[in-house]
């Protein structure tokens, strides 16, 4: 059981305490005599599950009471249509950031359902940067204004949240979330996609300002309503069981190991052994602007495409995989979520010193 | 490991070599060093797993070629939206039958889109039977007739199909895909939440006539349209990928067992030794009628409540769990789905007996 390191930008690696347990827990879940994937969702077993999750998801991000959080099935892509059907509800207009493709998702969605607006974007450098904001640019009279956290394509991040003023600012958190602290009662809602740094694909958290709640528009399908959700506590139908299993697992890893602040500390220093190589490197350079890197994901480039595409070959063989770039950026791109060990980092840039030293 | 006998009605029972092989492969699928959790949906290994899914099924359920099969997150409740979202699009009419909860949730659902009309219904005996139907009670300009395949509530099933004239019919049938044959040539479209018969939680089937794709009301949501899905074959987005694993790990056990036809048989068995103790018994009674007998849910209930909570009590003190009937039904219901060795029925028919002969 030769396990890889594995830099997918998601569904990405899961801490392999927690694939233990769970491969431990599979045929009975504490004694229970069924496994996770096999209970009923309104037993008092499973209760203990998904509300011990929030429980936890509530500690870690330290939510304030005043927020719903709520556990939904699909992906981040689902709210690209949810927050404008439940948000978009009083002026019908959202202002947006465009910081990538998924931003620019969640815009095209946003616009089939109101009046919508590019505030700025980065798209004039294929994404490289962060825009520069500020509260003059913004609609006072928008009902929300969209940016994407951390965009895991490009490998750029908010270091400093735009002011706002009083329209609630969303946030697409799918790639960051639990990575750093982050002040939760600055935002109206936040969503995250699990696959990247929570659980297996098939789940997202929802965290919503509870006055934002309750005037969804007329045509809004019931299971895309948040209200159904938050009313029945995440199981109006049955959830997404052995994801939020999974993800309950996480948290306790998480939080063993010191919760968010301790996380952070530990993902910074695997950003910058990474970024500290790019900067000394003659052969690898990183493609964004240095104050905008993400510490999630990591994009880089080698001078040549044959270079590049004989170092995926070199490093896939070697055990470091799907570190492959997108496509629209191309090169490659390590992820180096909270699963990924710093080992992990220190072993790729050992790696990639050992492959410059070779073609230089 | 002590496993019990589990009669939840969903989610529920899964085979145990499955859950055996994904104990097995949680650290590493095939010797690639990952778990399936944490693999790039995009990656040949997943497409294998995906792709060879949908093909298990086209050949179980003999799915003729004009029809797509594809892969949803969220369950059933998800498909009374998408599905007049996406057919009710000729005259914005259907007609329903009405045999359960699911049935008055997916016309109640769809009533928000279009005009609905309910063709029958069994409402008025809390739902013991199936109406009888024929072709003159359908509006032959309704874009679908929508029904409930089998009830799980409430133990009833169509062992005949309505004829709907050149009305395409809509069933869910969630809780008994893969329990029985059924010739698909018959539907226009079939939805099925896994949760019973297929895998965990997260992921439902869709089985729908290429014709009648492509005509989504203005406002469907993207995630909400079957095109969508289809065009990108499951993967618009990151699909809920260790459910799908476990279905092709459910599949590939059915096909090993001799496939749906040997598992009618299988299950036409198994309900017959339940439904034979429960008419030859003087304690113990079936709710519904006859003719109309679900093979995989069976409700029944003793005498007196005092009798219903005792056994239910006894039963689960001695590994038959999950044995508790629906809150409008009362007493018992054992669901025995595929996944239910014939063994679990004959164990529970023998401590029905033991109880029957104690409490007389």
């Amino acid at each position: 059981m030769n396990r890889v390191y594995n830099f997918s930008a998601g569904p990405s690696m899961l801490p392999e305490p927690v694939l233990k347990k769970a491969a431990d827990q599979m045929m009975s879940y504490e004694g229970c005599g069924m496994s996770v994937m096999e209970m009923s969702h309104r037993s008092k077993i499973f209760e203990s599950i998904i509300y011990g999750a929030e429980d936890l998801i509530r500690e870690l991000m330290n939510i304030p009471d005043d927020y719903y959080v709520f556990f939904l099935q699909g992906g981040a892509s689902t709210q690209f249509s949810m927050v404008p059907l439940n948000l978009m509800n009083k002026n019908n207009k959202a202002d947006f950031v465009i910081t990538g493709q998924w931003s620019k998702k969640a815009f095209a969605e946003a616009s089939r359902y109101g009046s919508t607006r590019k505030v700025a974007s980065s798209e004039d450098t294929v994404f490289t940067y962060i825009p520069k904001l500020d509260k003059s640019m913004f609609d006072p009279e928008a009902d929300y204004v969209h940016i994407t956290h951390n965009n895991t394509i490009y490998g750029t991040r908010y270091t400093v949240l735009p002011d706002t003023g009083n329209v609630p600012l969303v946030a697409d958190i799918s790639s960051d979330v639990l990575s750093q602290e982050i002040d939760v009662s600055k935002f109206g809602l936040l969503y995250a996609g699990a696959q990247k740094n929570i659980a297996p694909a098939g789940v997202t958290v929802v965290i919503v300002k509870k006055e934002l709640v309750g005037n969804a528009m007329d045509f809004t399908p019931v299971m895309l309503n948040y209200e159904t959700h938050i009313k029945d506590r995440s199981m109006y139908n049955t959830p997404p069981a052995y994801c939020i299993y999974i993800m309950k697992l996480v948290l306790e890893w998480l939080k063993e190991l010191g919760g968010v602040k301790a996380m952070q500390a530990r993902n910074e220093e695997k950003a910058a052994i990474l970024y500290d190589f790019l900067d000394s490197s003659d052969m690898f350079r990183g493609t964004v602007v240095k104050e905008d890197r993400s510490m999630m994901n990591v994009p880089f480039v080698c001078p040549t495409d044959e270079l590049n595409a004989k170092f995926i070959a070199e490093a896939t063989e070697n055990g470091f995989v799907n570190i492959k770039g997108h496509r629209t950026v191309g090169g490659m791109r390590a992820s180096i979520y909270n699963a990924m060990p710093r080992e992990g980092v220190v072993k790729l840039v050992e790696f990639m010193k050992e492959f410059e030293a070779k073609n230089k």
